[in-house]
């Protein structure tokens, strides 16, 4: 295990990435407020570069090889963002990338990763396949393994988008990030105590792969139990860097059922007219399931990532 | 026929509903630049109070009341948008309003309409049943018609949606803006007359319901033709305040077959993750359809308007 990173690498990773990932904006909507009966801050990943946060830690990750080991590439497995994130932070330092992909991966997610030039390995759709296939890819190349979640250098990429939400909307009583394996939601936790001490930070998860909050009830990492989600991008457990992190520096992990995931994507479509996926619909849904929490506050959402097969909508 | 706005009407306009509509933020997207062959600057009007630039006419129209008219309240014909606009900037000056709308208008226009807490009247799917509806409203309750387009201060109240894209985007190749009755487009070219004349204006029309086109290359106005396009939006015709202005400002109307429509609507969902309404997509698709036209050139784009009924998406 590496050390955990601090704060001071969060602010490290904002240097790096400046003018390589965008800033983006903050929105707000009166009817969802009115509907939350709280005023949401909404920190727009979904307009980010390749269509999340995720390029935030894999343009982090990838400044940090050495020019030896740039020149053997990089490579990872992903069902999908973390994928496309990393074929365009590599293609931008002019490097090859290799991404080991399920088969039943999103169409639209393996366009994105093919339309960023990396080349593609397909897999039986299990962890212990990734893994198989990620071990045979850097045997073949040499190339660096960048993980979709559980590195230092990833969290603190990720934790810029909260750092930004911080800077730019001025106090906030709270910030809620969806959490899968707990890139996002580590770097944001780091990101709040480093700037907001009294803001609290909850981590949004699917009730049907509720395993961060059982990982935090009990005291360790235990892995998801068939995870049946529609938000396909919180389906995986947390990582060892990412765990302590979140468990000391996250105040609790709030749950929502899939039908108020299903209705928050649909209202931030319908009302405030952006294209979110539904992992990134995932703190909208659970404000809105725990209305007397977050009744009168002043609350930021991480909207995670916009990238939806738009022929397969829940609705 | 009232007298033509002129650019002195559009600076009033813009002072007067300053903080009552959104300033509506520019985006950009390097896949659809590339697409395009050009740089496209897009003003987010689907992003607009309401969700479209009706709300800046509305709201400039409503506030130029007499107390004494106010008090009778405001009404309209409209299948959507400029209905909704018209309800919420008369909730907001605290009258009444009555939108006369046709029976097949698309149920989440309606739904809007009533939210804003206008009454609804409706009337036969023709626009000689539209006047009759509206004819018996004023009769009834001594209301002011507040007409979706053709009226120098709705004119005027569009118009500073370019105003904003002029100031908030520097200079310009050509601005594109959707033609239905005209409202935004002659309020466009007004704005880019008077801010950045060496700035191109194009109407962006669906080939469905080319009659702008063919009201410009024919010297006076002409109805639509059976309008069977999916920009619901543009399926009227020209008024006799917005075809004058329109003539004189307007370098052309450029037409945008139906498939066309959907493709730039479907690709500012999928790769700007923008929720756009097919009329609002008809200036990309416009652009895409001429690449000569626009090749290596700095466009910005209306994105008029994102109201669209999740439940019936052309794909």
């Amino acid at each position: 295990m590496l050390p955990l990173p601090r704060f001071e690498e969060l602010r490290a990773a904002a240097r790096r990435i400046e003018g390589r990932v965008h800033r983006t904006p903050l929105m707000q909507c009166r009817t969802l407020d009115a509907l939350a009966g709280a005023s949401l801050v909404f920190k727009c990943e979904n307009l980010q570069r390749a269509g999340a946060f995720k390029i935030r830690g894999a343009t982090n990750a990838v400044l940090q090889l050495s020019d030896e080991a740039a020149a053997a590439g990089v490579a990872t497995h992903s069902s999908g963002n973390h994928g496309a994130a990393l074929a365009l932070a590599a293609r931008e330092r002019g490097i090859p990338a290799t991404v080991v992909m399920p088969e039943n991966a999103p169409r639209i997610k393996r366009a994105a990763v093919a339309g960023y030039g990396a080349t593609i390995r397909e897999c039986a759709p299990t962890l212990a396949a990734r893994q198989e296939g990620l071990a045979a890819v850097i045997e073949e190349t040499g190339a660096t393994f960048i993980p979709p979640y559980d590195h230092p250098h990833i969290i603190a990429g990720q934790g810029t988008a909260a750092l930004e939400l911080l800077e730019d909307a001025g106090a906030l009583d709270a910030v809620v990030a969806p959490v899968g394996g707990g890139g996002l939601l580590s770097g944001t936790a780091l990101a709040v105590r480093g700037r907001a001490r009294s803001t609290a930070v909850f981590g949004a998860e699917p009730a049907r792969a509720d395993d961060a909050q059982r990982s935090l009830a009990i005291g360790h990492i235990v892995p998801p139990e068939n995870p049946d989600t529609i938000a396909d991008g919180l389906r995986t457990a947390l990582g060892e860097h990412t765990f302590p992190l979140i468990e000391e520096h996250v105040d609790s992990i709030l749950l929502a059922e899939e039908e108020a995931i299903v209705r928050a994507m649909r209202l931030l479509w319908e009302r405030a007219k952006l294209v979110v996926e539904p992992s990134g619909a995932v703190p909208l849904a659970v404000v809105l399931s725990h209305p007397a929490r977050f009744a009168g506050q002043r609350v930021g959402l991480i909207l995670s990532g916009g990238n939806v097969d738009l022929d397969a909508l829940p609705w």
